[in-house]
């Protein structure tokens, strides 16, 4: 079955054909700007080339409608008409505590996704929009929800609650979520089949390290727990986000600058992370290794405290498990920059890691970098969340 | 010599005399509601009674007039007359980046510490008033400065950076301090002594689990990170204060509720923590503890949550210093809960910990409660941040 896979943003939509049976990407593309001048449309065939063009998208719609055009397109297209998709998966950022699983969509779980709007309010209102795009152009094709929240639901309470009071919990909900679950639960899958063993019985953290970033721990086939929250703002030191600080920082930049509370998070949101600590000069981190390996001192307190904040992570997770039995890096930094693995995996000789580094230099591969027989087990997992959604797609829609 | 021992709240005044040959506690006593009706004094004599009476109180100056006066009474004071104080130990707050150490007081130091006012609004101006109501009395005795701070200066930038914009950093210092140095300090050295160890040699972690708690990590005879960060609200669990939260919730709670920063901070510091936990019930660990083994749902939430965090701040630390020799309890509930050393603990299986129960049970003294030959020992050694003050009084004075 071909599987259209759509990630619905406020202003763009990602998508993918993928064939359930090969697992294999058919095209993928993206749509830009919708509903702002000058919006872009991209798609790349498998083993074609990338096609870029401007076209005016005053809403999701059109977005959708262009790309089903583009998929089948007489010349560059990879379906003959839209009976060929038999499916469409999407992304929903937050499921709140209503989501443990993936879900086929119906008006009810519309509904639902909708109550959970207040605790992503960036988020999840784009993705209903794209549901309901999808639906319009697609009436009689299954659809099927995949949340970003949904795999960390097996969190207990002692883990997900906050020293709060616990009245804010029932009456708001708020509580540890964490996101990034499709990619926790793909690698970890992964991480126990590379290790030849039954994902039950296997201690895995996952460290998924791109532009936002998350740690999770998994035990007994369930994530026990994860380092973002009640919103990805927590946890790690990420591209602009600032990760754990102390909230009275708030109060006190507040009363220092003259600042609103949002104009507080908007600092925390967009300005801090590495992009704070290297002085403003760069959220990417290929120009933090760059300036790392150039001796810049900014560049360098970006690298040391984003990489001692994931093994304190990674510690913390240890012990949340009582033990660990493999560690698996994934996401834009955490498969593209061996530095950050090495200097991680220095904090942990205590777990018996000892890194490969030829394997640690190779790219693009499930690989384990640890040696062979370390008593806690490395790896690089490239993740792949457009097929985790596929696949789980397909499970609900057989 | 004979050591007076103050700590100056901003309506309370907290007292010792130590001998420093003997070490002993020669009285002790507090003075309560400075300048607000209904003043109160108690003062406890080594071996003899409390005597608690109201006096008027309306300012700093009075009350230490009241401690002197107490301390000399024929008949239940300890020494004959004020040349037998041979120098006062002032606990301060926060000593920020600019002291490492304790120090002599002079007008510089003082103007130094004022200058910490903005890091701890509510401390340091009531710790300046403590130092100057002395100085007003006793103009020829020498006064310490004993900082909360400063052991934890140590800390290297990879730890003490928030993953925040450097120009915060540059502009209002803001980073990691730590607090309960002291009590850090005084505890880390009790255990490197009980191991029969260097201080520079042992790898150690303080839990310093008191109404306020923390917990710390030592290696090369330094602390090179601790749980608290700007300000006393980070990190754990504690009575009252929430510690760690995602610190988008303060946006979340303040548009939900309508709330300011500084109502949604009070929430923060005074209603959270166990309190907020037990449903508001009780920030006194006892009663956390009775609810917790009456099966009460909040407080057996309260304490699951309480322990578990204290275990992940352990883990995070053992990746910190890559291995951990000695993990040490102190402080009213890390001195007096056996349920909660065990609770911790049983998270550590990973690192050989293993409770010996009956020394587990045994109160008041220093001891080791692992089993012996355990790869990582566990001790409760009662924190004295008194003599710890007296002592580094005593070696500045000498």
């Amino acid at each position: 079955m071909n599987v259209l896979v759509i990630n619905c943003g406020s202003s763009s939509l990602k998508f993918q054909v993928i064939d359930s049976v090969s697992e294999k990407c058919l095209a993928k593309g993206l749509c830009e700007r919708i509903g702002i001048e000058g919006s872009m449309i991209s798609y790349t065939p498998d083993g074609g080339e990338k096609e870029k063009k401007e076209i005016p998208m005053p809403d999701h719609t059109k977005a959708i409608s262009l790309v089903l055009e583009a998929l089948t397109n007489e010349k560059t297209g990879v379906i003959k008409d839209l009976s060929e998709i038999g499916a469409v998966g999407h992304r929903i950022v937050h499921g709140g505590e209503k989501f443990a699983n993936s879900t086929l969509i119906n008006d009810e779980v519309l509904e639902a996704i909708k109550e959970c709007n207040d605790l992503a309010p960036l988020h999840n209102p784009a993705n209903l929009i794209g549901i309901n795009a999808c639906r319009e152009l697609m009436p009689n094709t299954p659809m099927v929800a995949v949340f970003d929240t949904a795999f960390h639901q097996s969190i207990p309470a002692k883990a997900y609650m906050y020293g709060l009071p616990v009245s804010l919990y029932e009456k708001y909900k708020i509580r540890r979520y964490g996101f990034h679950g499709t990619s926790h639960s793909y690698v970890s899958h992964r991480c126990a089949e590379l290790m030849g063993k039954n994902y039950d019985d296997v201690k895995m953290i996952v460290c998924h390290l791109g532009n936002g970033a998350s740690v999770s721990a998994i035990k007994g086939g369930k994530c026990v727990d994860t380092s973002m929250g009640l919103t990805p703002l927590e946890g790690l030191i990420m591209g602009t986000r600032s990760g754990d600080i102390d909230p009275a920082i708030i109060e006190f930049l507040a009363h220092k600058e003259n600042l609103s509370i949002d104009e507080v998070m908007t600092i925390l949101n967009k300005k801090s992370g590495v992009l704070g600590l290297s002085n403003g000069v760069s959220s990417d981190f290929r120009d933090i290794e760059d300036g790392y390996r150039a001796g810049d001192k900014y560049m360098t307190l970006a690298m040391e405290a984003f990489c001692y904040r994931v093994a304190k992570y990674v510690g913390a997770y240890v012990a949340s498990l009582n033990g660990v039995d493999a560690i698996a890096f994934t996401a834009g930094i955490g498969e593209n920059a061996p530095i950050v693995r090495s200097l991680v995996c220095e904090y942990l000789g205590y777990l018996g890691v000892e890194l490969n580094e030829e394997n640690n230099n190779k790219r693009g591969l499930d690989i384990e970098i640890s040696k062979p027989g370390c008593k806690t087990k490395v790896f690089v997992i490239p993740t792949n969340e457009e097929l985790a959604i596929a696949r789980e797609t397909v499970s609900l829609v057989k």
